[in-house]
């Protein structure tokens, strides 16, 4: 079948979501110490091959067809892709990758600069098959929580256009449950060096976020009109939010702060994932402001009650997405067949349907979370060793630095990186490097050396 | 209406455009030096977010419909986006939006590290509201310009494909009203440290602006023959304005430069913007060499007048942006209904259509923006105080600082540069870092303690 | 005509590939040392802007139309895109630009550090004359390899979809000839500061080179089937051979790297080019894997045989695009008129036609690229003299260094890369800062001066 702009449409969209992921690298590793930058986007890259290479063989399968109890499908009905043979099959199939790949790694910031990482490499396919997998069939792939299901005929379908609970609430339950697992890092709350090491990094995270954030939203859309009601919502909603996180923090601290724009925006995002087709512009951006209000408070929680969401998954994600899939309730705008929400007069019936679809989410995700978590902790363990935290999980995991800014060529006086994580002063590089350039070295009268350096 | 080519075009390309802003943000902030490159960044992103929210509530409706004078449209016709009930009117809405967005973030570059971020958010919805929406009304909008307009009646049409005008000499023009009211930074044109200081983030902002350009231009293309012409000139023409701004300074310098190259790329997609759709490619690689040839010249004379258009808008938008659109007298293509320019034989109607539209554009952009740049400083004052500007306006303004390349862990001897910010001295963090690690420290003989560090 | 879906599939693909060239440039940059990083990405940016206008001039024409001896195109047929009037002509056009545009640029990463930047600006426009035009004829434009070719019909046709041979292979081998024309680096292998400077920006060109890369793949595809299956083929291959390369890493050193993912996903997307439409997405993932691991193999032959291919053009994008290749003898697909490959009982036909493809493209690579690369090397000489390289060819080829972290303002004691690399050891720079903020000098009572810096 010839391509038509439906097929194009989901093609770039595909490609727009997948490069979400190296946006979050980029948005969690600018906001990590600089000697965990690298194992930071490390977990956002792996989750992309594992994940990848799961969906192919039997992740697509488990979210589509025939399920079990209608909660999970059948991971060899479709193994390694085979019997997809319809035009716009494979097409769908790349689509739904890019969101499996994403909401694992959007976990992964909640235990920066201390996880194990052979231990997040055997949580990611655990989790993407039992959580994800089952969670995207329940909601999206004919399901419990679908008309067909037994949730949804009970309680009415909850709209969740784009993930709101499947992604954001399911990824910020997750994250929250391994901080109580894997324990806040050394230093939490009192080390001023825990701060960003690279802001830019994070707003370019942000910015990839936000564009690729358009497939994310649009992907699936069918017709022009909600196109661009979806276009125009996926603008509206983390623009007001980017200034309602702003203003807040005017008022609290005196200070708008770029890490409060790049926050700001996704918290927007997050809360307009599971409405974008599902309220007026007007409600975008109300929907927003709430949203980066919210967040841009709840992020301050984890000092106030000591769990250590180092990125702030749950601030933003958990938040946000229980915002954006509760608003539906209240400015679901009324359609055929759906009265809407409160607002428009359509009375609890979607409220009840959107407060299930979020409930049910979060127990599950909780649940099953906790279980995998634990099994990996209490077998060989999520958490490195404090001497490897201490050094910084770049060097000691990967072996690598992000950066090395020193030169090479006259022994340059710019210490390393390197040198400083493996311990050694800046006395140690001055003292190399007159060596190496000659620097003038003074003998004292009193035969005492001292370096001018 | 099911999604059509031309839909989906148009989504990607606004995705595309809107991408562009933050790689304005990057273009700009890696130009500037460390301690001011988050508030250029964040000129740009609260320029998304409040010209999204702007849009949504009357700025769109600005643009558009029956106006006043044929200079500016109702802004309550369409408020809230209520009663855009065409199948691709929102898609409209979106694309149009991101083009407000990036005009006014463009002035930003010339007022970096010291403009006031509290004046700036001032500054940002009232041009936008009275400058940048009467004026693309007028032009694209079936306000005055256009042929049904008075304007055009008389003069003929202008040709002003994807935004010469309304864009880039509109902001071009108020970056140069605002150097002259916020005044020239402390040291310029003296002070060696007004240097960028991330070369490699002016090269990515480059290359996401030439990537999202594809849709500024391209987007409004509804033809084969039309999409086609208008890609190959937006690779042709600043290609060839690179290769114009290297040879110039390769002759007038002795070296190309990276920053050479990345603003060359800008220059020419600034000529072509206007023409992009009505010159054939080989006008376009002229039009790229004259404009990148004229803007590296241009660049430097805000040293010997003494204005300082810190990150060159005026010597590329402004330049280059005239260039393309009056240009077009020369070298538009003849196309039905239209003679083409003076070397196709049109004569001068086009010359003289394209000059008043040029000429109107800077009057109007001129004294709209004196007005509210004026009515700010008198007021707020558009300037932090100098001692905000030696700290930095990172700090001062948002409490943050880009980097953090400092290790924490072992107490290292790599001084943040928020200390430095701050004003501490390297003999402090040198003596804290020995302290920290126990390094040597001689007594000298007599009694003078002298530190190797 | 009115634009179509494949219309713009066409043109979102071309920008997807034209943006793979920045990234490029940020994948190479980031993984030299910090003194040449702007010299790295020069080449690239260079290359876009030599290649783009000579696209418009003669390049184009000379990959299509009636051809000299069934090997090149003649370049005065549509000289300047004259004559070109079907109504995708210039989108097509525009589509193979990117494709010129980014093979020379690959070829640069072999010779980083080291390269005169006049020589490169002499041999991008001649290698894409003389080496890639021909051969993107010959494969592609109707040439000796098609199956109206000479070659094509005494050996069938091979199978290279997205630029196996004509890109990877091509590139590959040029690299490998300038590695042994201009030389190893001074100190390489032994150096140990010859490592990535910025290793956040080597995954950053992957994510956009990935991103790109759907385009480059997909931009040919007419069908909803092929699209889909060339999708999943450039989601699957690169994610397996992420990991076959991390698992490479992991039993051989001990550490998965940054730098391993980043050059992992790579080597897959270089092996699925050739092979994107021809096999089945578990295809792929063996593809990928095999790719992964030899491609991780082959990046230390260097280090043995001592040839200095300074960031693995060879070990990457020889080897696999030569895996790539050859495997669709293997694994190809039956198809109408085409058995398949070995696996699938099609016998050795795919095969000799592969091994022929992938023969020629590296003996015509080969033999051009020595003849053009040493006509520059012995009339211009095509490195720089030792005192360039030390300094770094940032400084002595550009006047300018990628970073300046020091700050102005206090006479900040953070001494810029700049001076370090003009030699000015930190003895200087403490002292000028002592100077200038007038911190204490302390006179001994011996008269001698200890400065405390």
């Amino acid at each position: 079948m010839e391509l038509t702009a439906g097929h194009v449409w989901i093609m770039v969209s595909a490609a727009l979501v997948l490069l979400m992921t190296p946006g979050l690298a980029f948005f969690y590793g600018g906001m990590t110490r600089a000697k965990a930058a690298l194992n930071m986007m490390m977990m956002s890259f792996i989750s992309i091959g594992m994940v990848g290479v799961i969906w192919v063989l039997w992740g697509y399968s488990m979210t589509s067809g025939d399920g079990f109890l209608q909660m999970v499908g059948n991971p060899f009905a479709n193994f390694g892709l085979e019997g997809i043979d319809t035009p716009d099959g494979l097409i769908t199939v790349g689509f739904g990758a890019t969101f499996a790949i994403i909401t694992v790694a959007l976990i992964s910031g909640a235990i920066a600069d201390r996880a194990k990482f052979g231990a997040w490499t055997v949580f990611v396919p655990v989790w993407v098959t039992l959580v994800y997998c089952p969670l995207a069939y329940m909601v999206w792939g004919g399901g419990l929580f679908s008309t067909e299901g037994a949730v949804g005929a009970a309680l009415g379908e909850a709209i969740d256009f784009a993930g709101g609970t499947v992604v954001h609430i399911n990824a910020g339950v997750a994250a929250l449950i391994l901080v109580f697992i894997v324990g806040n890092r050394r230093g939490f709350g009192k080390d001023p060096n825990h701060r960003p090491h690279n802001i830019p990094f994070v707003m370019l995270g942000a910015a990839i976020l936000w564009f690729g954030w358009f497939g994310f939203n649009g992907g699936a859309a069918s017709t022009a009109e909600q196109g661009g009601l979806i276009w125009v919502n996926t603008l509206a909603a983390p623009a007001a939010a980017m200034l309602g996180w702003l203003v807040t923090e005017r008022i609290r601290d005196g200070h708008p702060t770029s890490l409060g724009a790049a926050s700001g925006v996704v918290a927007g995002l997050v809360a307009i994932t599971p409405a974008c087709d599902n309220v007026s512009p007007v409600g975008a951006l109300g929907l927003g402001v709430v949203a980066g209000v919210a967040s841009a408070l709840a992020v301050g929680l984890k000092f106030r009650w000591g769990f250590d969401d180092s990125l702030d998954v749950v601030g933003v994600h958990l938040v946000s997405g229980i915002i954006g899939t509760v608003a539906l309730g209240f400015i679901a705008l009324p359609e055929e067949g759906a009265g809407g929400g409160l607002f428009y007069g359509g009375g609890m019936t979607q409220m009840w349907a959107q407060l299930a679809a979020a409930g049910i989410a979060i127990a599950y995700s909780a649940v099953l979370t906790t279980i995998i978590a634990l099994a990996i902790h209490k077998t060989m363990g999520f958490r490195v060793s404090q001497e490897q935290e201490t050094v910084g999980v770049d060097l000691s995991l990967h072996a690598e630095t992000a950066y090395e800014f020193g030169v090479g060529g006259h022994g340059g006086s710019f210490q390393p990186l390197h040198d400083m994580i493996t311990g050694k002063t800046q006395a140690d590089a001055a003292q190399a490097s007159d060596a190496a350039t000659g620097a003038q070295k003074t003998e004292s009268a009193t035969g005492k050396e001292s370096v001018g350096a």
